[in-house]
C-alpha cells in the first residue's frame, strides 16, 4: 500500500466544500495539498475551513503540480471533460462529479485519455454508498428476493435550483434523474434498453420557460425482462424524498427515508414524526464520505474504482434517449442515441 | 325511506358468498330471500350458510319474483350484460360486479337498459370503500396536498388464479389492472387520456401460454395534467400488497399494507412485522360491507349509487388501450380505443 | 355438538348492546331471545334494533325462562355475584362482564355457586381475544422470545369516565388496571406473587376528590422471576393507548396501537398518521366477537370456558393488592390479601 | 473567543478512543497535543491512530505540561476523583467520563477542588446529546406534551461486559442505571424524589455470584408529581435497546431506535427490518462528537458546561438509592442517601 495521497481539489462550491471537509476530517490516507476556485476568494474560504496550505484561482497551478496524485472535480459541467483530459495527461488520478458532459463524443474522447493515461477515474455517484441502497443492491445480487421483476426509484427534492442553474443543467433528464439512472442500473445489475418519459412543468412555470420541466415519471425496461421507474420532482414540500423499491420472485425490498430524529409525537391532531433529512448534504453525508474514501483506497491499492467511467457515460445515454422520448412522446432504446 | 330491501342473489362462488354473508349478517336494511347458482348445490350451501330460505338454479326465477327489489349479480364475467339487461326489464336495482363485460358495445347496450328503466346499477369497485384509500381521495378533493402531480399505486395478488381462470379473464388488464384503472380515477378525480403498459411473463410461463402476462406496469396521463403508475404483479410471495401513494404541490400521502396483528418481534435475526392481510376476502372485509351498505341506502334513499355503470365502463376502455398500448409498445390515447 | 344456544341479556347499556349486537349478526350458533334492563326503555331500543323477541325490566324473567340456556351479564358491577348465584341455580350458563365483585368473600360465593351447580362461567377480559395480544402469549408460550424476563403494558384511556361511576368503579386498580391484571397474567403465564404501585391525581382533580387516582404505574414480580410495570392513565388526548411488551433471553415482541386507517401524510409540517382507535368498542371489535364466540364453543362443546371465575377473581386480589400498596407506599404481597 | 484548546487524554481505552478521534477529526476548535495510558502501547496506538503528538505512561505528565488547556479523563472509575483534583489543582478545564465515584464524599471533595480552582468540568453524559432525545426534553420543556405524568426508559444492552469488569463497576445501578437516571432528570427538569428497585439475575448467573444483578426494573417519583420506570437489562439479544417515553397531558412522544439502513424485506415469511445500531459507539457516534464540542465551547466562551459536576453526582446518589431499594425491597427517598 501506497503512502498518504496528496489531492488537489478543482471547484470549491457547495460539492467542493463536502468533498475538502471530508478528505480533511474523515479520510487520514489522503491530504488535500491545494483548492482552485475561479472565484478565488470562495477558495480561499474553503482553504481556511479546512485548513488547505495552497489556494489558486486556475486548476492549471493544480494540473501542473507533480507532489499531486489525484485530483478532485468539482467545477460546473461544461469544464469536466477538459479537466479530466488534462488531469489524465499531467498522470493525475481523477474524482469528477457527475454528470462528465452532456455530449457522448466529449466523453468519449475523455475516457479516451483517461485508458491512454492509464488513472484512475471515478464518478461522483454518492447513492451507491449509501447502506440502505447498498443493502438492496448485495440483496439483489445476493437473490435474496429471487429474479427482480420490478423497481422503483423515487427521487425528489426539497425545491429546485435557481432558474440560472435549470438553464445550463441539461434539463431534469441529465441533472436530476441521471442520479437515479445509476441508481436503476446499480440496484439490479442488468443494462436498460429502453425507457419511456412523461412529465410536465408542475413546480415553477420558469422551469418551463427555460426549456425544461420539473416532473418526470420514466418507464425502463431491462435486458433481463425487469421493468421499473422513476419519480422525479423539483419540489416535495416535506423534504429530500429518496426511497427505492425492488420487488422479485422470493420477495420485496423497500428503503424508507432517514430522519433526523426517530421522535414520534401522538397529540390530538395525530401522530407526529420527522420530516425526511433535508437535502443531499444531510441525506448522503455517511456516502459521501464513502465513496471519496473507496476513490482513495482505489488508488493506494490499484483498484478499479467502484464507479467507473462507463458508469460515468451510461446514465448520459440513458438521459438522452429519456429527453427524446418525452419530446416525441414514445419509448426510445437506448441503442437509438449510442 | 322505504322499508327492508329484498334481494336475489345470482351467483354463489367466492365473491357471492362473501355478499351473501354481508347482507345476511352486516345490512339489517337488506334481505337476502332467494339465491341462484348453475351448481345449485353451491347456492345450496350458500343458503344453508347464511339463511337464505329460496335456491335455483336458474336466475330466471330470481328475475322472475315479484318480491325481490334488486339483485346481486355475481356470476361469471360473461353473463353481466345479459343479466344486468334482464334485471332492469323486471325492473329491479342491480349491484353487478366487475367488469360489465369486455366489449364497450355490450357494455352500452346494457347501461341503455338501465337507463331506459330507471333503475339503479352499482358496479363492485369495492376498493373505494376502504377507509385508507377514501381518506386519500378525501384529502386529495380537499386540496390537502395541494395539486396532484403524482400517483402510484401497487397492487399485487399474493398467487395467480387457476389458468382455466386466466384464459377466460380478459387478460391482466381488464381482469386485475380494471381495479387499479378505478381507482387512479377515483384518487385524483381527472380522466386519465393517455395509457402506456409495459409488462411480461416473470411469474408463470402457462400465463403466457394462455396469451397473457403476469407483470405489469402502466404510465397514466391525467387530463388535468397529474401523471401516474399502476404496478401489478399476480404474485408477491408475501401476499396481497395493496398500496397507494399521491403526491402533490403541498405534500404525499402515502396507503401502507394492513397486517392481522401490530405484534413487531426482535430477535438475533432482526425485527419482522406481520405479513400484510392475505388476499382481498381479508384486506377487504369493510369495504366489501360498505359497498352493498351503500348500494342498499341508494336504493331505498333513491340517490344515485357511489360507482356507476359509466364507472363500470371506462375502466374497460383503459383495460383495453393498456392491452393496445402493450401489444403495439406506444403510448394510447383512450380516444383511439372509444 | 348441541343445538343453536339461546341466551338472555341482562343489561342493555354500552356493553350489553355490543354483545347483543354481536350474538345478532356474528355468531349464527347463539339465539338472543330475551334481554332485561331496569330501564326498560333501553332495553326496548336494544331490542329493537338487534331483533331480540322479549324484553323485560327485571333479570327475574330472564332466569325464569326455560327455554334460555346462557345468560350475559353486563348490569351494574353490584349485581354480579348476585346474578351470577341466580343464574346458576337456574341451570343456566354464564357469561359476566368483569369484575365480579369489589368482595373476595362475595366471589368465592359466587364462584361456589357455579361450581356447585356445574355451569360455566365465563369473564369479560376481552383483551385476550385480540389477535395481536394473543400472539404475543403464544410466542411467550411457544419460547419465542426465550424465558420472559420483562413485560410492560400500556394501557390509557382517551378520556375518563363521569365522576359518578367513577364513585362506584372500585377505583382504578379495580377498574381499569383489573384489564391488566389480567394480561399481565395471559401474556406470561405465571402467577404474579407482588405489586408496588404509585400514582396520582393528573387528570381532573374531582377524580381525586372522589377518593380515587387517575394516573398509575405498578411494579409486577412473577413467582417464576420476570418482572413488569403498568401503565394507566384515565386521559390520553391521542386516543385509546393500548400497547405491550415482552422482553426475554431470546428477543423482544411489542404491539402497536391499531389505527383506523393506514395513510400517512408527509408535508410541511411533518409527517402524520391516524391516531389510535378511539376506545375499546373500536379497539376491540374482533376481541369481543371472538371472546363470546368462545364462550357458546364452550357451551355447545363442554369446554371449559377460556376466562375462567378463578381468571376473574385474581385480578380483584391485585387490584386489592395495589390499592393497599399505593396507599402504605410498600411492595404488597399477594398473600397478604388473599 | 480564545485559540485552538489543547487537550491532553488520560486513559486510551475504547471510550478514550472515541474522544480522541472526535477531537482529532471532529473538532476543529481542538487539538489534542499529548495522551497517557498505563498501558503506554495502548496509549501509542492510539496517538498513532489519531495523531497525537506525545505519549506518556503517567498521566502526571499531562498535568505537568503547562500547554494544556484541558484533560479529558476517561481511565477507571477508581481514579476519576483523583484525576479531576489533580487537574483543578494544575488549573486545567476537565472532561470527565462517569461516574466520578461510587462514594459521595469523595466526590464532594473532587467537586470542592473543581470550584476552588473555578475550572469548567463537564460529567460525560453523552445520551443528552443524542438528537431524539433531545428533541424530547425541548419539547417537554417548552409544554409541547403539556404536564409531563409519565416517563419510560428502555435501555438494554447487547451483552454483558466481562465479570472481571462487573466487579469493579459498581453494580448495575452505578454502572449502568446512571446514564438513566441522568436521562430521566434530563428530560423531565424535575428532581427525582424517591426510588424503588426489583431486579434479578436471568442473564447470567456468573454475574449473581459477582453480587450483582442483570435485569431490573426502577420506579421514579419526581418531585412535581410524575412518576415513571426505567428497565435495564444486559443483553438483548437484538442489540442495543435504547427508547424513551414521555407521556403528558397534551400527548406523549416516544423515541424509537435507530438502524444501520433503512431498508424494509418482504418475503414469505414475513416483513424485515433492520436490527437497532450494535452499541453506544455506533448508536451515539454523534452525541460523543456533540458533547465533546459542547465541552470545548464552554471553555472557549466561558460558560457553564451543559452537564455539571453536581448532574453527575445526583445519578451516584439516584443508583445507591436503587441499591438500597433493591436490597431492602421498599421505596427509597434520596434524602436518606444523602
Amino acid at each position: 500500500m501506497t503512502e498518504q495521497i496528496n489531492v488537489g481539489m478543482i471547484g470549491a462550491g457547495r460539492i467542493g466544500r463536502v468533498h475538502a471537509e471530508n478528505l480533511a476530517y474523515h479520510i487520514p490516507e489522503a491530504n488535500v495539498v491545494a483548492i482552485a476556485d475561479i472565484f478565488v476568494e470562495v477558495a480561499e474560504k474553503c482553504a481556511a475551513d479546512f485548513g488547505i496550505p495552497s489556494v489558486f484561482q486556475s486548476h492549471r497551478a493544480i494540473m501542473e503540480n507533480d507532489q499531486i496524485d489525484a485530483v478532485v472535480i468539482c467545477s460546473s459541467t461544461d469544464t469536466h471533460a477538459q479537466f479530466i483530459e488534462e488531469a489524465a495527461a499531467a498522470g493525475k488520478h481523477i474524482f469528477c462529479e457527475k454528470p462528465i458532459d452532456f455530449d457522448l463524443k466529449r466523453i468519449d474522447q475523455a475516457l479516451a485519455a483517461v485508458e491512454k493515461a492509464s488513472v484512475k477515474l471515478q464518478i461522483g455517484f454518492n447513492r451507491r454508498f449509501d447502506p440502505s441502497f447498498k443493502r438492496v443492491r448485495d440483496m439483489v445480487a445476493g437473490g435474496e428476493i429471487g429474479t427482480p421483476h420490478m423497481v422503483h426509484i423515487i427521487s425528489r427534492d426539497p425545491g429546485p435550483p435557481p432558474i440560472d442553474y435549470i438553464k445550463v443543467s441539461g434539463g431534469i433528464f441529465l441533472d436530476m434523474t441521471i442520479h437515479d439512472f445509476d441508481m436503476a442500473r446499480y440496484l439490479i445489475g442488468s443494462k436498460v434498453e429502453e425507457v419511456y418519459a412523461v412529465g410536465g412543468v408542475m413546480v415553477d412555470p420558469e422551469i418551463g420557460e427555460a426549456g425544461d420541466i420539473d416532473t418526470a415519471l420514466v418507464t425502463l425496461r431491462y435486458a433481463n425482462g425487469a421493468i421499473g421507474s422513476i419519480d422525479n420532482s423539483r419540489q416535495a414540500v416535506y423534504g429530500y424524498d429518496q426511497r427505492v423499491e425492488v420487488f422479485g420472485s422470493e420477495g420485496g425490498v423497500v428503503v424508507a427515508n432517514r430522519t433526523p430524529d426517530n421522535a414520534i409525537v401522538s397529540n390530538a391532531d395525530g401522530v407526529h414524526a420527522a420530516k425526511p433529512l433535508y437535502f443531499f448534504i444531510e441525506r448522503y453525508t455517511d456516502a459521501f464520505i464513502a465513496e471519496m474514501k473507496e476513490f482513495v483506497a482505489a488508488i493506494r491499492e490499484d483498484k478499479t474504482p467502484p464507479v467507473t467511467g462507463i458508469d460515468g457515460r451510461i446514465p448520459v445515454v440513458m438521459g438522452l434517449a429519456a429527453w427524446k422520448s418525452y419530446r416525441e412522446n414514445r419509448p426510445v432504446k437506448l441503442s437509438e442515441i449510442d
